[in-house]
Order: C-alpha cells, then sequence, then structure tokens
C-alpha cells in the first residue's frame, strides 16, 4: 500500500535494527485520513470472507480497523488488556507475551461479542512475533469462533510472526512488509514475482 | 443527540446508581456507524473554533474522536497512560485520579504533538468527576497550547465534572446529560429552556 509506505519513510523513524517508530500517524498522533484507506484497504481485501465481526486490539489496533468495520459493515470488538471493574467475569481471555516489553499482559473479550457463528477478521497495528495476533485467535477460537484472516499494518517480515500464524493456518494480509530496519533504513519486502524460465 | 441516547436506552445497561455499562457501542464492542455520527457531531459543535489538534486518551477516547478529527482535518492524539519503551522521555505528563478504579494513573502526550498555537479540542467518552478532562487540559496548557473547549459523549451530570470544568473556564459540550441512573433507570437532563412569564 503505497501511502502507507509513503507515511512509513516520511513520518517514521528507525529507533535501532528492530524498532520503527511510527507514533506521528499511527499510535500516538494519528493520521485518521491515512486510517481511512488503511480499513477501506483492509475491507476491500477481506471483502469476499463473509466477515461478520472484526477483533483487535487497545490501543493502537482501533484506528486502523475503524474503516474497516464500518465499511463492512460489522461491529468492532477490541481486546483488553487487563479487566475493567465494570467488565463481568463471563470473558474469554488470553495471555501475549510482548518481545518488547519483556511482559506478559492477560488479554480479555466478553462472551457476550464473540459467537460460535463468527467469521472473525483480526486486525492489529504491528506483527513482529505473532503473540498478540495468536492470543487473539485463542480467544476468537474459545468463542468456537472462525479466524476469517488477519490484517497487520506494518509487518517486520524480519521476525518470525508470520511465518508462525501460516503455520497455524491462517490468512495474512499485511498492508506494508518491511525486510530490513538495518542501518537507520527502511527496506520493504520487493512483491515477489514467479520467474518464468 | 437523540440517536446516542437511542443507544444508551437500548443496548445500555445501568450496573449501579453510579455505573452505566455501555460496552456495546462504545467502550469494547464500537459501533463505528454511531462512532461516526458522535465525531461528526462534535466537529460541528466546534466549527467555529479554530481547532488544530484534538486530544484525547486512551483507549476508549479514540473512536468518538475519529471522524471529529477527521471532518475537522486535524490530527488526533491520544494521551498514553503509561509510557511505552519507544516513547522518548520529552513528554507533558499529568496525574489523574479514577474514581471508579480507586487509583491514579498517569498519563502522558509527546512534546512533538502539542504547540503553544495549537487551539486543541479535548474529548473524552465520559465526564463524571472530571479528572481525565483536566488531566488532559493540564497537559494541554504546560504545552502553553490553548483549551478550545471539551467534547463529552456521555456525561453523569449527577456528578461534580461539568461544575469543575466550567469553573475552570473551560466550554463543556455533552452529547448526553444523564440526570440520573437510579432505580436501574436512565433520565436524561431536560433541555433547560428560559421560561417567559
Amino acid at each position: 500500500m503505497e501511502q502507507l509506505k509513503n507515511a512509513i519513510i516520511e513520518r517514521g523513524s528507525v529507533v535501532s535494527d528492530g524498532v520503527l517508530k511510527v507514533d506521528t500517524f499511527l499510535n500516538h498522533q494519528i493520521d485518521t485520513n491515512l486510517m481511512i484507506h488503511i480499513g477501506k484497504e483492509f475491507a476491500n481485501r477481506f471483502k469476499e470472507s463473509k466477515i461478520t465481526k472484526i477483533l483487535t486490539i487497545e490501543t493502537s489496533g482501533i484506528a486502523p480497523s475503524f474503516m474497516a468495520a464500518n465499511d463492512l459493515d460489522v461491529p468492532l470488538v477490541f481486546a483488553r488488556k487487563k479487566k475493567s471493574l465494570t467488565m463481568n467475569n463471563d470473558v474469554f481471555t488470553s495471555s501475549v507475551y510482548s518481545f518488547t516489553k519483556q511482559e506478559t499482559t492477560e488479554i480479555a473479550v466478553s462472551k457476550n461479542f464473540l459467537q460460535e457463528n463468527d467469521q472473525v477478521l483480526i486486525i492489529d497495528d504491528f506483527l513482529a512475533n505473532g503473540q498478540a495476533a495468536l492470543g487473539l485467535a485463542a480467544i476468537v477460537e474459545q468463542a468456537g469462533a472462525t479466524v476469517a484472516g488477519i490484517g497487520i499494518v506494518i509487518e517486520k517480515s524480519f521476525q518470525n510472526g508470520r511465518s508462525l500464524l501460516e503455520e497455524a493456518g491462517y490468512r495474512v494480509e499485511s498492508l506494508a512488509r518491511i525486510e530490513s530496519l538495518k542501518n537507520g533504513k527502511v527496506t520493504f519486502l520487493a512483491d515477489k514475482t514467479v520467474q518464468t524460465i
């Protein structure tokens, strides 16, 4: 998605070989116009998948999911990272380990918002080690619902998240795939074209 | 705002005399269509205020702010509830006490995203004791910027938040004002009309 790649190049910054900072448009300050285009792109890629619900995770998954849910005309549910006092105990839960923060977080979704006939599109801002997406998928499966696919804004293709998700049988659609952040430079994965001899 | 009041009546639930649960459309499952209408209503109410930025707080402030920022064509910034590892230390901070959770949270906004010439519209999902809005306003003022107004989705008018904000000189626009949650019933504050004798 060219508009997203341009935003990463022009407004992102490489903090280290593993960390890309995009707080200028995605996860602190939000460019809602870009988020609308991102949401519509997700909706378009999964428009044949009979999606009935979108599941994301607070906080940074909400903005890129917003217009996907609106375009597909389905509810947007976000997993909470800890239970709030007004959430009842009737929740699906899963544990997510963050390599960046080096801590495990419990995520939870009320049983009211996932049913066994749901076709769920999971959306998250980043895919690195795949732990958040796998945690969300585990919650979908606890509900007896189906993971129809996983939409990612920015994939760090040099980490193993995509492999783990594909091995688990999930369709993964990433809008920007980053091959490397070495030497302070963002290199996108070239689109693989089948070579005919 | 009638569409919001109807959602509260039809899809909300009164947990106690002080607690209204709206996780079916606002703060766990999100009705993006309703959120778009809410965002547009905020944009309309503040369209003369020369807003340059919208400031909200994670997580539940993002969805109702989204289309307000898009309609006013300004960036949406959300305050983080704790510093993440990739956020530098160059932040404005404030402390917010939650009576519901009975705990104090630090909120932070990067100094990159608020400048002294900014006219800031603060948006939050609930107004009860006003602590979150006052914390956000404190951050705006640390930046030397101006609080152009405060937009609230649901105001608990039986608590003192609005008084505190008005005493501090802020314009408050709430889309639904709740007079009482007593006996499991939502009563909205009647629109006050000047009586002519």
